[in-house]
């Protein structure tokens, strides 16, 4: 008797089916960090790449709200849904790190949580990607739910 | 004066030119963590979810594997590459965790680094997806290169 | 003056307007056969590479679920759908063979047929590719829909 | 403070929220053309490769219809839609060019006048390739929207 | 000890490493059924739409060549493939079918089978969503391979 | 007897065989304007819309590279291909337009120019989506091949 909603009787993988669950409003915001060694860090700020305005940032927007939006492709058993909105936040955190935040909303079925974290991972690896040039000392990390709002039960996680 | 390849001398984003690089096998290892509350994790061992043979894990190594394959379509400025294998492996870790790793290789002219860290970031999310259902109290954390071969300079990070 | 939806009066290829058509919840039911050589099917089975729990059944199942949802992407003049659930089964059947069924269900204006279709398809390719290397002597097979419901007249085939 | 719905006001770029609008009928007609040089286009005429049942329009007729199918997946900041239909028009046109028309109909909360222009868009550029073995002598033009109704407000361009 | 390339020493799915393999010139021809009700048969027959030229066959051909470029995207242990040439052809056979045949060449270091099954099976199923506004007592069936060169051991099928 | 190399002796749409083409190294330029209404254009220069560092440049830049990367998707009969770069420019021209520029490069057997033309194509469309809000009084015209080098013969456009 599994208690995991994505695995059926047998053991075996099986989307929910949320034929009988009604249309709300669906909300998730997700996080997460990109630390940097400290001095590359310092380097990105005086180069200006650390603002809002520069290429690394807007490259990882982009990727993180084309990504959210097919999420439903990369894992394997959610739902495709037409999002409302898709918002993705990058600035600078304690600790020489970026910290990437996503707001998805959609009106559905099924909460929105694996989108708002997919957007996250994908602007995550961007900023990655982007970087890397300069050190492969980075590492993605508290990657998580912020809050949840709309479905049976709402989250709304302590920073 | 940019040091960051994907950046040109007018500040936007751009795809590097590997044409005149030469053909390698290049080798890249990933890895990241999802933690679990103590509670959730030992329910999880007890029904046996967390063996190599269950589903929550088997369909994280697919939707791993799936996702390093369509990395250049997720990471905008990656060059589409013909992987010669990727592998996916999730096991239990310290601290209530699983650990996936995710080994890519391929006979190319540029590293296989963000292959490898969107397999494991695909199968992080996949594990967060199959076992929300029990908690949203999940990390994804500590995803990180381990290892690269084959390019300008090797990488064996120390864990 | 043509009997087919999907070709206009000029004899070329158009989508069905399905604007003025009412959202029910429609279901379609198909599936399929692998047939194996005697010999291999005896040699899956005592290696336990026809239970549910095996690799071969595993990925072919999210396999299944995955092209489902990209049924539009890959019929052409198929209608994007918002999925409700898809549920893949793949188990053996007589004649050495394994049988896949495929359940897509779906609120929507138009039948999920070719969905649930494309899902059994795609689970037999993928148990197609995994078996192969012991023979390329494998026929896919009777791939067709056994129940449709919700649409202008329902369907249920007798087996 | 931006004039543009897409631009937050950081100056980055945003999906615009629809979760408040009501849902609509929305149609919307683009079109354009592709330029022959006129011995080409004589030639082609002559072979009958601009007739409907001809293989390079009705290739292209598919490229268009899937490719609107798509949109969301191109234009980083377009929402996912349901399209109800999508009808690729080829003819032949003044000036020695096939005129490409594309209606895009959908029940939802924005407009579809992407959709028309993105299968406008890819269909001119499947003529182009179907037919670059004569001369790359080729050029899209004139891509525009001609009608849009169902939103805000409606528009009727004057050919 | 499994016998299975697709799955590793514990069970698991996992890609072969065709890192060590020789490229060579891969070809593989795959063929299947599309069978309809004799009346139905007739009936297309009469209204041409069996011919080479007819939107069924055209369009069936464009979505099967398209899938077997994806083929790597939908069979998740699959390598991507930058493929030489894809053929799909479509012709009335015994039986009141049609038949239904892909060639696949690529210069590689795998073989092409899956691509030209691929290749087939989205032909069927266009050409089953194409004419389903008929009837829906249509079954796709013997989907094989007919002939592999290139690797390690040619295959030629007796028909 | 067609002179189309995309289609069969049959009439029917077909891939090239490159299979004994040689590889070389193949570069396409092309290039594609989006018209706007003087007044418009005024008002986007004195936002600082038009500059490179605006959002709505870099967002069209993102997208018309990851068109490019997957054109083989969108062009039925185009092959798949490993970019060795792609880069798109754009910037005010005359007229009150800008000019999109889209130049890849490839070690293949075939030539990259609808790569190139796609770029340029999903660039425009992504600039137009972006400025929508402001009119839809634009025009995406004259989308043509610059330059292309590496194949059998070179083509170099006057402007």
């Amino acid at each position: 008797m599994s208690s995991l909603s994505h695995i059926d009787e047998h053991g075996q993988p099986s989307m929910v089916d949320v034929s009988g669950k009604s249309v709300t409003t669906r909300t998730a915001i997700a996080e997460g960090l990109v630390h940097f060694p400290e001095a590359v860090f310092h380097q990105l700020a005086e180069q200006n790449f650390l603002t809002k305005k520069g290429a690394v940032i807007q490259t990882a927007i982009i990727a993180g709200v084309m990504a959210a939006k097919k999420t439903s492709d990369l894992i394997p058993l959610c739902h495709p849904l037409a999002l409302s909105t898709c918002k993705v936040d990058i600035e600078p955190a304690d600790g020489f790190a970026l910290r990437v935040t996503c707001l998805v909303r959609c009106e559905g079925k099924t909460g929105v949580e694996m989108e708002a974290l997919t957007g996250v991972s994908a602007a995550a690896l961007t900023v990655y990607d982007m970087c890397k040039a300069l050190t492969h000392d980075l590492v993605i990390s508290d990657i998580r739910l912020v809050k949840k709002t709309g479905g049976k039960s709402d989250i709304h996680a302590s920073r």
